[in-house]
């Protein structure tokens, strides 16, 4: 991650530059990025979402003249914007639909709002793919041919790229791997969204968190409880802490939740057979840079060689994200780079 | 179906021309379809696979020259010949690798040997990738962008369509839609590929046959008992008639059919988000057009109204296929035809 947060100078910078925006719900980043994936410049505005979309893209346009200046660039040598953000959305009309992280944003024209705002052509995309792209492009995807990647966070997101292609889907909603089924009786645990038995359901942060809590109220032994007796909170950062130090019930809960991914890894490699799958999200670097550590990491291919076919098994790499928080406007960068060079017939089918 | 039967004459063609090749276990399919994706003649011969790939191979390039003759076609007017074959397969080198239904053909290098038997260059893909091409192309996905197609056979397969991508994967595993895992617990099914919880081991015909046989054991009344006495076979046509006549047990296991069905679809509309999902596969014409009939059709879409997100259940049409056998030769040709194209850049992104 190291060398990506150092930022390129200008006159060492690839032509043609690209802005990147991460629209989240706390904080909006942007970032300018040149031709080969390397950061010029970087900010981060608060979302402030109550006071609306209008007012966050305003101040985003603002943020994007900013970003631009920072890296010594003129407005003129920026090809084109690219705008991650949460879902529901219409990527072909660039609509905000029902985002249910951002209230009162609902049905939004906040591509054309951006346009305006920042005075450049935007492509629009699901957050996830676009960090899920940022990886494939200069991150932990970035001699891949094809990858999926898996976003472990309060959610479960995904992305997945084939070659050009990032699959966004028909109906603006590709690649919600979150929500692949991987128990379908009666006991499947409810996904907040609203149906039972998704990944999400048993290996988001809240997930991992609820299953914690449940282990513990059974009165099984264990360091977590003298710690949130401490007045400690429980985050999945502890767990896996706990874990590394050798509590039994903070391992259980880690090795449980790689075995349900596994499930999920599983199905995807099946149907998309990608050449790799990228373990990201603020789960993988919310507190170090591994904060599931190397043991998550072991027990999912372990799941993974249990249940996949044995080439793909044997031959799909399955490996951390790389560029933490900057994957989401690196990658809207990079969606607008393809968008750009897609337009104009530049290169090939590349990177 | 029936009109896609009907040749087309040569005057009423459209050039240029390609052959589609479906390999299977028991025929080999041979057809010269026009660029508009109309079948201009069509022949079948035995596969007799104890004989070896290369004789098979040697065969096939006759029959290539006799389905060029039939159409009234000059050899040097066929652009391309497409091939689908059952796998396991390494579709760059074009390689059949450890295919199970045809014992001794192992590591056999098919696209190098049929160009070499029939003289033209050879597009290499799985044979439900090429199903699923044909179907896209001028049958029941023909008005879709993209389409996820389940085979249900004595196996279930699988073809994912985006564009004018064929998913056929990075290891050559792409879309093998049978092995989406629907159940993780102690309780799932065994599936034939060795591994346990895959929708092949609940929606094949095998599966299906071994669901209703337990059902059977378990005493139930069943107007199939009394037919089985009578020494008919049971099979999923006879199930399937006797659940449209009102038998109970037949009933129940259709609609479970189609409830561990929609698992399946579920899982794969959360991750490509196709434009629409079809349904072939000898299952689906293997007696009539419709052998599941339209009770099993509509158990399917309700448990994907159940379990899919609404603007997805919604949106995303589920239909059957309409090409039955053909499906496989006409989608051969047609990724014949798309490879053609991209190399000569002819078109743009289109059928």
């Amino acid at each position: 991650m190291a060398e990506l947060r150092k930022f390129v100078a200008r006159h060492e910078a690839l032509e043609p530059f690209f802005v990147g925006v991460d629209l989240g719900g706390t904080n909006v980043k942007v970032g300018v990025v040149d031709d080969a994936g390397r950061p010029m410049s970087w900010l981060s505005i608060p979302t402030k979402s109550p006071a609306g979309p209008e007012d966050a893209m305003q101040r985003t346009g603002e943020a994007v003249a900013h970003a631009i200046a920072v890296a010594s660039v003129k407005p003129a040598e920026i090809a084109r914007v690219g705008l991650g953000s949460p879902g529901t959305m219409d990527i072909p009309t660039g609509m905000l639909l029902e985002p249910p992280n951002l209230p009162g944003w609902e049905n939004f024209p906040i591509r054309a709002r951006l346009e305006h705002h920042c005075g450049h052509q935007v492509t629009f995309a699901n957050d996830a793919n676009a960090a899920a792209y940022g990886e494939f492009w200069v991150g932990s995807g970035q001699d891949l041919a094809s990858m999926v990647m898996f976003t472990l966070g309060t959610g479960v997101g995904g992305g997945i790229i084939i070659g050009d292609l990032a699959v966004d889907g028909h109906h603006s909603t590709g690649a919600e791997c979150g929500h692949i089924i991987i128990e379908m009786g009666p006991q499947a645990r409810m996904c907040p969204c609203g149906q039972p038995g998704h990944l999400e359901a048993y290996c988001s942060a809240t997930a991992v968190l609820k299953r914690t809590q449940e282990a513990l109220a059974e009165g099984r032994a264990s360091s977590l409880r003298t710690r949130m007796a401490g007045g400690e909170e429980l985050t999945t950062v502890v767990i896996a802490e706990a874990a590394e130090a050798g509590d039994e019930l903070a391992t259980s809960v880690l090795v449980e939740t790689a075995r349900y991914f596994g499930v999920g890894v599983t199905s995807i490699m099946h149907t998309i057979d990608p050449d790799g799958v990228v373990i990201g999200g603020a789960m993988t670097f919310g507190g170090t840079t591994t904060t599931l550590g190397r043991r998550f990491l072991d027990e999912v291919r372990a799941e993974v060689r249990r249940r996949a076919f044995p080439v793909l098994a044997e031959k799909t790499s399955i490996e951390y994200a790389r560029l933490g928080g900057d994957a989401g406007f690196i990658g809207a960068a990079g969606l607008a780079r393809l968008a750009h060079r897609k337009q104009h017939r530049i290169g090939n089918v590349e990177r």
